[in-house]
């Protein structure tokens, strides 16, 4: 179903971070939103808008700049973006291709990157596709729909916070721009404004991930709803999402280590309510990857794992979950793409250095 | 004075060689130019040659490509070098600019550096300059006449032996070029084919250090020459490169170590015939950076340490230097710029993370 365009303005803006922030499962892109949601605010209240198009209206041989911060989500909250830095590596990738591009979509739809394409599109006047390639957020580059389908990796661009721009002209694999990407990243301090391959719009059709823009802004506007009306924000999420919730508990303990450019380590919860006498353990790189109902892993990548404030239903990310937060860990299902041997693959539990078969929290028997 | 253009033939290569080896204090794009040398000798048997101008006859608006190896020796020692990846980041670079070079030259004229140039010169029939930007070799890329003038850092373009190319479109400074860079460089298994900031006609003429590639060829000549003469290897090189002998003595103590994309170490040598009953250190960071006789500093950059073998007056290079050989250590006098304030602050002792006021070992009294 082709979708009519549709004008995004500060209340969707709202709603999209908010979204975006759940569909983050904990990072992506810098983790919160919220201080690129502040930026797109500010450009929206200049009178400027973002024109959200159906990716299906793209041309064949329309140009996307896929766009995306890359670094360590706890380092991304004390530099703060700019809508003129995600602007950058766009613009140099366009002085390497000798061309401009047509339209902006976010490499991942979770976390601040879903808020990336909307900084470069409020500034710019490029169309934002209601589309990503990842319809939640990964920590890595090659974790993308492009990258399952085996489409070129290259040319990449990536600006760091001072005058900086490296452009990877030609590369070998997206294990090669992971690598090579992260290691300057690393160097310039952990966080950077990247734009990857380019990819037509023929190819966004086919191996993009659709309509995620639009699912972000539905999940943030049910909660909104929710509170409007009193209702459960919780509810609403599970509804919007066709999710389950897993766990509700506090937060007894955090290990958390910034290492090789991510953001790494573990959360334990006790139960509440139904809950009580149990204990659940959530892990991450940059995003949660595997849940643990005491020893027993209950729910894992590529099924998205959701920590959310138990009461406003707010996203809680990995850099900033803490002991003594009310929490409710919810499952959403992922894009089916990722659920194949060769999404498995790249996006699977091994991917994360867990070895165990993908077994969907959606197809096992409950907790 | 303006030297006459010349053709560069096999029997010239050998001679370049030679010298560029001594001039290398150690080191100097992937240590000995033995396969760098052998590469160009079969060009050269398929009938090209190389075209060595002097700087001066350079337009003002000539573009010249710097080239290099970057790495730590003892891995460019095992991945052979091979001219088609030297011409690479050239390749990179020319895309970027949208232009072709009207000709090559040296980073650095020390080691296989000194070669780099002709690779690409006898792939592509660009002349070769006779300059360089270090007149010896430096581990460092920021350590050139060109980054002591201030000139701009970047673009800079970097090849690794798979299918990678790296551009920096935009760059801060020479540092963040060395910075970067070297990440990369680590990354892709410490060995990388590398294009500078292109310079003009103008800016090599003003900043470049001239007739380096002559002076390489007159050291290698003058060591041949002695040698079919019977005459003392290392007495020729003291006379046509105006140096002092130090030491002469037998390795009796090597530490090395590859880490962040350097070879660091030190090597102890005991004394012979008239040195006996004296021991003298050498430390390096890719190159020989400080000579010590006993617990005394008596030879420190930038001056060239030049470490040979004590019959043949070959180099004897950082990742070769071993246990038993008989070396004799010189020093040679280096460029002007460097021994500048400004050229101390790049390349002075302290820059090699020694607490040490520069004092030229031509000056001082004889240790």
């Amino acid at each position: 179903m082709v979708t009519e365009a549709r004008l995004l303005g500060e209340a969707e803006m709202d709603a999209l971070a908010l979204g975006a922030w759940i569909l983050g499962t904990g990072g992506g892109g810098g983790g919160d939103p919220y201080y690129k949601l502040w930026n797109v605010k500010l450009l929206c209240r200049e009178g400027r808008s973002v024109r959200l198009i159906d990716p299906e209206t793209l041309a064949d041989d329309a140009l996307v700049a896929i766009v995306s911060t890359m670094g360590a989500p706890l380092v991304a909250q004390e530099r703060l973006p700019d809508c003129h830095h995600a602007l950058r590596p766009v613009r140099a990738m366009e002085a390497h291709l000798g061309r401009r591009f047509d339209a902006v979509m976010s490499m991942e739809i979770g976390g601040g990157n879903g808020l990336q394409p909307m900084m470069v599109a409020a500034l710019t006047g490029y169309p934002a596709v209601d589309a990503d390639g990842m319809g939640r957020a990964y920590p890595e580059l090659q974790m993308t729909s492009f990258a399952v389908a085996g489409l070129p990796a290259g040319p990449f661009a990536l600006s760091d916070i001072r005058d900086n721009d490296v452009v990877i002209t030609n590369v070998v694999d997206t294990d090669w721009v992971e690598r090579i990407a992260r290691r300057i990243t690393t160097e310039v301090g952990s966080t950077a404004a990247i734009c990857m391959a380019p990819r037509t719009g023929a190819e966004v059709k086919r191996h993009g991930i659709p309509h995620t823009t639009s699912q972000a802004l539905r999940l943030g506007q049910a909660v909104q709803h929710a509170r409007r009306e009193h209702r459960d924000p919780i509810a609403a999420i599970l509804e919007a999402g066709d999710g389950r919730k897993l766990f509700t508990g506090k937060v007894v303990d955090v290990e958390r280590r910034t290492s090789e450019g991510f953001l790494r380590g573990r959360a334990r919860i006790e139960g509440l309510a139904a809950d009580a006498g149990r204990e659940f353990t959530v892990l991450f790189q940059n995003e949660f990857f595997l849940g643990r109902l005491g020893e027993r892993p209950v729910v894992m990548t590529p099924d998205l794992i959701c920590v959310v404030d138990a009461v406003s239903g707010d996203g809680i990310g990995t850099e900033a979950i803490r002991y003594g937060q009310r929490i409710s860990v919810l499952a959403l299902p992922g894009p089916e793409v990722f659920r194949s041997a060769a999404g498995l693959a790249v996006v699977g539990p091994r991917a994360f250095g867990v070895d165990l078969d993908y077994v969907s929290v959606f197809e096992a028997t409950a907790p």
